[in-house]
C-alpha cells in the first residue's frame, strides 16, 4: 500500500481521527451517575469556588495541556490554516499521552492576529494545567508566547522554539565530546532564524557559547542589516561576513533548520577539523549524510530522520517537560529546567542501552558514540530521567 | 461515607477528575508514529487544505463536541466562576460519552463580556463539531447563543434552555394525555423565565401552546411592564392578573424552573380539575410530590429529581439531540429536530419497557401512566429512537 493511502486510511478507519475521551470514573449505574452529575458533583465545584487549587484535586486540569495552534507554519507546509492543522496537534495529543500520560485537548484557533489569538488563550486557559503552542509562524510566535508567559501562571511552551532547542543541546554536548570540543570555543552557524533557530541558539548561549552567527535566507545576520524583527536583533554579530560560505569558514558545527540541500559541499570542506552537522530540515535535511560523509571522513552528524543515525526528535523533550512540569505543579517551564532536561538527555545516552529499547529498535547494539548521541524516542528510561530532572529544576 | 466525603473522593481518586484523552488508533511502533505524526500526518493535513470537508474523514472533529461555560450560573449555585465550573462541564462530557459515544473537550471560559466570549467560542470552534454552551447566566446566554449560532456553521445548543424545554415538552405531552387536556387548550403557568423557562414557553407555543402566563420573582410577565429584557418580552401577556395566585386561577399546566417551595397548598387548590404539576427545582422542588398529592387527589406530577417518579433530566435529550446532529453533520440544531426529539421520548414511554431497564431501575414493573411519563436515562432504546428521529429531522 503506498503511504499516502497508508496514512489517510490510518486517521479515517475504523472512525475519524486519533483521539478519544474517556470517562476515567465509575458512570455505569444512577448513583455513579449522581456522583459525576448532579447532585454530587455540586460539593467540588464548592470546594474549587472557595480555593482554586483545588482544581488540582478534583479536575483533570492537572494533567492538562492545550496543544494549541493557528496552523501558520505547520510541519514543512506552511500556512495551512488552523482547521488543517488539526491532524497534526491531534497527532502531538497521542504522542503526550503515549509518552508521559498526559491528556491533551487539541485547539485550532482561526485566528491571524496576534492579539486576538493571545485573548483567546488566556480566555480558555482555566480549564488546562498548561499550554504547548504549536506550528506558529515567526515573528509572531515569540509575541504570542512571551505574552501568554506574562499573563498566565500555567507553563506556556513552544515546542518548535524550546523543544527543538533542548534536543539539539543534549545531541550537540554528547557530539562536541567525541569530538573533542568545548562549547565555549566552537563556532557554531545557524542556517534559519525562525522559531527554532533562534530559541537552539539562545539556549546554546546560555550553556556558554560565545560564536554564533546566525544566517537566514538573506544571509548572515550582521549588525547592520536593517530588515531584522525584534526578536532577532540580539543574535546579529559584528562581521565582515555576508554569505553562509563566509560563515562556514573554520566553523566547528552547523545546525540546519531551513531547507533541503541548502548545505552543499564547498561549505562542507571549509568547515575546521571535526565538525559537527545537524541538518534537521524535514523531511529533506539541508545535506544528506551519505553525501557529506562522502565529503570528509571527520564529520559527526545528526538529522531529524528517523531512518538516519541520531534522529533529533522533540517526542525526547515535550512529553516529559510538561510530565515534569505538570507534577511540580509548576507555573512555568524556565531555562534552568530546559536544561536539565538537555543535559539529563546526553547523560541517558550514555548508559548502557537495555534490551528492550535494542529490541524495539531491532538492533543488536546501541554504544554511545558518533551513530548514538541521544536516545531513541522509545526508550522507557526516558520519563524517569528527564522528568524527574525537570521537575527537581523547578 | 458521607455523601459530601463520597462525592470528594470520587472525584480525587485514583487521579483527579473525571476524563481522560487516548488514543483511538494504534501507536506501539516508530511505523505507528510515522502515521500518527510526522511524516504521514502531512497527507490528511493537505487533504483538509483541499477541502475543508475532510476534516470530518480524517480528524475527531466530527464526533466532537466542546462543553462551554463560564460559570455564571451553574446548577442552583449562581455565579462560581469559570474554574469552579470545570467538574459539572467534565461531568458533563461523562454523560456525552456514556449515553451517546460523543467525545467532549470541557472548557471553561474565564470572560464575563459576552462578546468576547462570543469571540473565544468562534475562534476556538474549527476544533469542533458542535457547540453546547452550559451554565450561563440569563440575559447573555441569549444573546451568546442567537450570536454563535448566526456566526458558526456547526450546532450551537445550550442545553440549559432548549434540553429542558425538549424534556419537558416530551413530559408534558403524556401528562396532557394521561390527564385528557389537549396543548392548544391548556392554560399553562411558568414560575420563572429565565433560560429554561422562555425556551420551554416557546417550544410548548410551536407545539401550540396558546395560554401561557410567565411569572417571575416580580409577579406575572404583562406587557405593561416595564423592566421586561428584550429576550422575554415576547412571552409577556396582556392580562390584570399580577400575582401567581392571579395565574395560578383555573391553570391545567404548573411549570416551576424557579426555587425550593414557591408553590403553597393555595396555588395549588386554585388549579382546574386534573391538573398538571412540573415541580423542577432542584434539588428541592417548589413543591414536594407528597404535599401535592395530599393537597388533591388528581394531579399529575414530575420533578427534577430521580428519587421521585417522573425525572425531568436532560440526559435524556442532549446526548441524542447531538449524536443525531453530528450523524447528519448538521450546521445547526433546528427547532424540528427539538421536536423531532421531544416526540420520540413521549412516544417511546408508551412502548413495553425491555426486562434490562427494569433490572437497572431494580423495579418489577414500568407501565406508562402516570408515575411513568418518560424513558428513564439507562433505557438503551434511547439512542435509536431519539438520535434517529432527530437526524431524520434535519
Amino acid at each position: 500500500m503506498d503511504i499516502k493511502k497508508k496514512a489517510l486510511d490510518y486517521h479515517e478507519f475504523p472512525r475519524p481521527g486519533k483521539l478519544s475521551v474517556e470517562s476515567s470514573k465509575a458512570c455505569d449505574t444512577a448513583d455513579d451517575l449522581s456522583l459525576a452529575y448532579s447532585p454530587g458533583v455540586a460539593v467540588p465545584v464548592m470546594e474549587i469556588a472557595d480555593n482554586p487549587i483545588n482544581a488540582y484535586r478534583y479536575t483533570n486540569k492537572g494533567n492538562l495541556v492545550a496543544v494549541i495552534s493557528n496552523g501558520s507554519a505547520v510541519l514543512g507546509l506552511g500556512n495551512v490554516g488552523a482547521l488543517a492543522s488539526k491532524p497534526v496537534m491531534e497527532g502531538k495529543a497521542v504522542l503526550f499521552k503515549k509518552f508521559a500520560g498526559i491528556d491533551v485537548y487539541d485547539i485550532e484557533i482561526d485566528c491571524d492576529d496576534p492579539d486576538e489569538f493571545i485573548q483567546t488563550v488566556v480566555n480558555i486557559a482555566p480549564t488546562f494545567g498548561g499550554i504547548n503552542l504549536e506550528d506558529i509562524a515567526a515573528p509572531n510566535c515569540f509575541y504570542i508566547e512571551n505574552e501568554l508567559k506574562k499573563r498566565l501562571s500555567i507553563p506556556v511552551f513552544h515546542d518548535d522554539q524550546h523543544g527543538t532547542a533542548v534536543i539539539v543541546a543534549a545531541a550537540l554536548t554528547n557530539a562536541m565530546e567525541i569530538q573533542h570540543k568545548n562549547i565555549h570555543e566552537v563556532r557554531i552557524v545557524f542556517l534559519g532564524a525562525g522559531a527554532a533557530g533562534c530559541s537552539c541558539a539562545r539556549l546554546l548561549k546560555l550553556m556558554g557559547a560565545k560564536h554564533i552567527t546566525m544566517v537566514d535566507r538573506k544571509g548572515v545576520l550582521h549588525t547592520n542589516r536593517k530588515d531584522l524583527n525584534q526578536y532577532n536583533q540580539d543574535l546579529a554579530v559584528e562581521t565582515k561576513g555576508r554569505l553562509l560560505s563566509d560563515a562556514m569558514e573554520n566553523s566547528d558545527v552547523f545546525i540546519g533548520v531551513s531547507g533541503a540541500n541548502l548545505l552543499d559541499e564547498d561549505h562542507v570542506k571549509l568547515m575546521a577539523k571535526n565538525p559537527i552537522i545537524f541538518a534537521l530540515a524535514n523531511p529533506d535535511p539541508e545535506i544528506l549524510p551519505s553525501k557529506a560523509h562522502a565529503i570528509r571522513d571527520d564529520i559527526v552528524m545528526a538529522t531529524g530522520r528517523s531512518d538516519f543515525p541520531n534522529q533529533v526528535n522533540n517526542v525526547l523533550g515535550f512529553p516529559f517537560l510538561f510530565r515534569g512540569a505538570l507534577d511540580a505543579q509548576a507555573t512555568e517551564i524556565t531555562n534552568d529546567m530546559l536544561l536539565a532536561a538537555s543535559f539529563a538527555l546526553a547523560k541517558l545516552a550514555k548508559e548502557p542501552v537495555p534490551p528492550s529499547v535494542l529490541d524495539a529498535y531491532k538492533t543488536n547494539s546501541m554504544e554511545f558514540g558518533r551513530d548514538y548521541l541521544i536516545p531513541k524516542p522509545f526508550d522507557p528510561r526516558l520519563i524517569e530521567w528527564v522528568a524527574t530532572a525537570v521537575k527537581e529544576a523547578y
